[in-house]
């Protein structure tokens, strides 16, 4: 009997088998899963109300919230379509997006409100506009939230025939190169990817998970779906907050989170953690870049929690590989844990040289990693070109350089537009980013490649200093002369106030670059 | 992308990424991950150089053993269909299926050798005979296993065009009631119910699974597919032996096992626990009956073990629900531990009245159990007619009779042909098994109805009697009505020395009945 994967499965589940369990935290709100599906059925009825069918879009644009979880199912459910967006880009961005994938409804959280009447009359297909807020009246020209769904059935809508290869959302990569693009995931890719965390990464019943990842991103990596199919408890937060986090972590005994490292790092500068009686030893799934190796120690050994490295993007739903102590992986073997990993279940990927052969699996050959495997997207949103570029001999090519270890470990060497070949070498800026970390007075860093008229191109490291600390871009570099072998070695250093950064975390290495570049072949 | 689920992803997973980790032990044998796709490798190419293709059906007779397990994975590489063989079965059922599945090569084990010489002149369509067997010369007519495979390949076979809604399987059924039915199983079925195992009960690379279960009942339960896919360590057992099965757990570290009551009630009677030095805490999973309340108790409190519940059947892969402690069932509840419990992931399970009405979830109403997932089979072989009675309106009907508890839990009451109707009263034999089991006299027990002049039927109190015990019948009833409602309990007690069970525990009640009932309609 083939019943189609379809991601309402999770809620649905979870609100008939444990209808009194807590199911979300947001701020003063607590949410059984009874109370979930109440409110989503509501949004259901509301957004037909509004004239919305199987395959129209709608979008969210906010902050973590309850309202934005509920828009996860109320929209699947009934077939439409949902557009998370990262509610940190530019009004223009929004408005590019808005207009891409053809949005009908926009769902706005009140604080951006604001953003989206400076492009309002410039939306081609948006006609209704709800205000995601608590209580009170709407802005002009909005529905408040409550009102909008105050008098809906609260019974399951009307059934719509779904096939597992239907759309779910669009979600648009966040740019770290190009203009966002609209990644197609369907249920099947959402559904696989969820049976994916809860295989690897243990989502479970008993899991408290905080959201210190935006949902946006990439429907907060699956764990929508995931932590909602266990009847898991979701503890909401709305911005990045160290103390706030710590927090969370004691009072709703937090076992999960999910973060870019760049969180990670906020987590471990907070210095008040002996105010907050943590009694659960909470597992901090990290992705999005390879973190430092002295930031998994230090999780490890100084707060005493779980560390798991995973690796994916959006294009992927996105869990692909991921990292943990196992047979071949001793619990202290810090580097090799901050890799990516090994492949999930029915995850086929393989690394490629330019030539498209399989390198050897003998921890130096570098290859593009291409995975073939049932949370690859369905394509770019109406651009077929950009996914046939990306997806082709029945892989999708992820534009990221790895190598393969011995003990079945995949190792990121670089995104493929961001390696450095420096007198014909290539050189692998994580690595020295690695080396830059374990400094003491070097809070952050990246690496990037800038001209150089003897090799072509050559490191430059851009380092934020740590408060009180003094260190000279000349140390820098000696520092890493001592640390490493001389060619991979910056030439220069640079400090820099703080580094830019992607809505989740990434660094944009095109924009330390572009400075040095402009007008040449290497501005992405 | 949709990239078909097929089973053999699991094992390929583990080859590529754990090579070197322990997949198999099998007596004297030590088999890593690499040398299991290896010797799985040889026995396909083996296969089709005896002209076995896509489609063909291929028997595995025996008990367990490394070979059989090689044997999931060959078959299903190559698209051949494997059908496992209950070896408890008579001759004359193996003739009947064999014939009935029109297998071209029987694999068997070498005890069961002379069975098939019984009949062998009368199977169809078999040309293949090969004899599982470490070394030594093959019988007259039988090719030895290792001599077979010795100069195939070990490269992965020549792929074959594979849907994941291909065959992987057909797992007759044991015949608690009738004639075996061939049940159907495809890849995206094993896949499925994989995924659930995983999610459900934890199965995990660190596993080490005993093998209390035979491989040829609904392949493991689909713990072939589940364990191999995370790469954990298969510990064969060839024989249910209370001892040994203590020397595997302390020798081996095991960690989890599957299996019938029975098998639990001869782990919780062996005496001499203390020579063993075990350190593991394994799960204990059941399934085929709901156990004893006390068999749980005693697993828990006197093992210091982990029990979990789990329902289902062949037809459905089989994993439909399970049964753990959680919010809302502590730890030392077991009556409630010992209930079906929740449907995993995905699965729609309904209970319906005889008039195919939806019974409320009231902890009373009673009603069969009806599933719709995608781990149901996809029918009987070339039998259409019984499998449009078992699927119909869109659901797989149980036969199974249950009422939902409040909190979510299924609870069987009884098989839909062993519910006893007592003057109008629909009286559940578990119930009263369950009072008998609590009797520190009681080894073993079964409950049936029997004709009566004045109620219709009644229940009679099949028991056996502990060894050095003294227990009358009459003592036995007079227990019973001191412990529940008169009008549930047996008016008479039989003592017998072992009840009649089918080869994966399930008690054969249709045997104690038919002494009764003979020329009456209840004889099944």
């Amino acid at each position: 009997m083939n019943v189609p994967l379809l991601v309402p499965d999770f809620l649905r589940r979870s609100a008939l088998l444990f209808p009194e369990k807590l199911a979300i935290v947001d701020g003063s709100h607590r949410f059984t899963y009874a109370e979930f599906e109440t409110r989503v059925n509501r949004l259901s009825h509301a957004l037909r109300a509004e004239g919305l069918r199987k395959g129209d879009r709608v979008c969210y644009l906010g902050p973590n919230s309850h309202r934005f979880l509920e828009t996860f199912y109320a929209t699947a459910q009934i077939g439409v379509v949902l557009v998370p967006l990262n509610y940190r880009l530019a009004a223009s961005d929004h408005e590019y997006i808005l207009n891409h994938a053809g949005v009908k409804a926009v769902l706005a959280d009140h604080e951006l409100v604001g953003v989206v009447d400076t492009i309002r009359d410039k939306l081609a297909c948006a006609t209704t506009f709800i205000v995601a807020q608590d209580g009170g009246k709407a802005a002009d020209g909005w529905t408040a939230w409550e009102n909008w769904i105050a008098d809906s059935p609260t019974s399951r809508p009307d059934p719509v025939d779904l096939d597992e290869n239907d759309l779910v959302s669009i979600n648009y990569t966040s740019g770290t190169t190009a203009r966002p693009k609209g990644v197609m995931l369907t249920h099947r890719n959402c559904y696989v990817n969820a049976y994916g965390l809860i295989a690897h990464l243990g989502f479970c019943h008993e899991d408290v998970e905080l959201w210190t990842l935006p949902m946006f991103h990439c429907n907060g990596w699956g764990g929508v779906y995931a932590l909602t199919g266990v009847g898991g408890t979701h503890v909401v937060l709305r911005a990045i907050d160290a103390e706030r986090i710590f927090e969370l972590i004691a009072t709703e005994r937090v076992t999960l989170a999910c973060m870019a490292p760049a969180v990670l790092s906020a987590i471990l500068e907070y210095e008040h953690r002996e105010r907050h009686a943590v009694t659960t030893r909470p597992r901090f799934v990290v992705a999005g870049a390879p973190p430092p190796i002295d930031f998994v120690r230090r999780l490890e050994e100084e707060l005493g929690w779980d560390f798991l490295q995973i690796y994916g993007l959006t294009e992927t739903s996105p869990l692909l590989t991921l990292s943990r102590p196992d047979h071949a992986t001793p619990r202290t073997d810090y580097a090799r844990r901050a890799r990516a990993g090994t492949p999930a279940i029915g995850v086929d990927l393989v690394l490629r040289d330019d030539e498209g052969c399989i390198v050897p699996r003998d921890d130096s050959s570098v290859g593009e990693i291409c995975a073939r495997t049932n949370v690859v997207f369905a394509g770019y949103w109406e651009q077929p070109e950009e996914t046939e570029r990306a997806v082709r001999d029945g892989y999708f090519h992820t534009g990221d350089l790895a190598v393969w270890d011995s003990v079945g470990n995949v190792h990121i060497v670089d995104r493929k537009k961001d390696v450095i070949i420096s007198g014909g070498e290539n050189i692998s800026s994580p690595e020295i980013e690695d080396v830059l970390f374990a400094h003491p007075d070097i809070l952050d860093c990246a690496v990037v490649g800038v001209p150089d008229p003897q090799w072509g191109e050559t490191p430059l490291a851009v380092v934020v200093v740590r408060v009180g600390a003094d260190l000279s871009p000349d140390e820098v570099v000696a520092y890493c002369r001592e640390e490493m072998a001389h060619f991979k070695c910056p030439r220069r250093a640079e400090l820099i106030d703080r580094l830019p950064r992607t809505a989740t975390g990434k660094v944009q290495k095109f924009k330390l670059r572009e400075r040095y570049w402009e007008g040449d072949r290497r501005v992405n």
